[in-house]
């Protein structure tokens, strides 16, 4: 099994207050959008970001054909993850968390230093899914797209 | 603000469980293994996913330095998102779904015809992450990483 992550849907109670943060506020493309049902962005190379409709999430993770019987949460938005987005400097960490509030997202976390020894803050969006916003000093990516960190000082 | 994302991190409450699932069980390589702490896999380019324990994960959203308080859950494992694996064809669904079933996974939803058209399955890591295994015939990376859909017939 290759190590290797294609796609990420998150259950979204309002896929309209959505669509206004990320396509409106943050001026992001759809690489798909059906009104009600999902929200779809690339946000990397071979990669996507799902936006699902909460109910249709869970009703697509009941199985038809048999397998074992796990039990399905609410139709509520993703708690437990974060996703981050890195950027190069502690300036463009205000600034993408300033761009963010004005998009509609709340603040979590106000730009901070951050455990790792970077700089970094939370923003939530419209559904609750939390955006991390850092700058890692000992974050980088060769031009292999493989992924380097080192202790920060 | 670029539309891009380079992290995604999991609530954890079982790191060992994890560390025995993915790096043992389906052979993963991690970039960073901190017991107790985090473990990270690279998958893809230029793209993390962080283990992260559940406790220290909550303890990273609370704002140090003000910002609005926004109530943390509780330290349980991620909910409303699937992870998604695609591999070439239907027998390679059932093979990464048979894989990551001895790796100690729990089949959710059995490979089945999914309603995008293609064949899809559900399973659950040991901490409750449910990733999905899916055979999409519309989905296709172009060279410069662009991701392609197209409906299924």
């Amino acid at each position: 099994m290759d190590q290797r992550l294609d796609f990420i849907t998150l259950a979204t109670p309002d896929l309209d207050a959505a669509r206004r943060f990320y396509r409106d506020g943050l001026g992001w493309v759809p690489l798909l959008d059906v009104p009600g049902e999902i929200l779809f962005f690339q946000v990397g190379r071979g990669l996507v970001l799902g936006l699902y409709d909460a109910a249709a999430f869970v009703g697509d993770l009941v199985d038809t054909v048999g397998g074992e019987l796990v039990p399905v949460g609410p139709a509520a938005g993703p708690t437990g993850i974060t996703l981050s987005h890195n950027v190069g400097s502690p300036a463009e960490v205000d600034a993408v968390v300033e761009r963010m509030r004005g998009a509609g997202g709340r603040i979590r976390k106000s730009p901070q230093q951050a455990a790792f020894g970077g700089y970094h803050a939370h923003v939530d969006d419209p559904n609750g899914v939390v955006w991390e916003v850092a700058h890692n000093p000992g974050w980088s990516v060769a031009a292999d797209g493989s992924v380097r960190l080192q202790p920060v000082e």
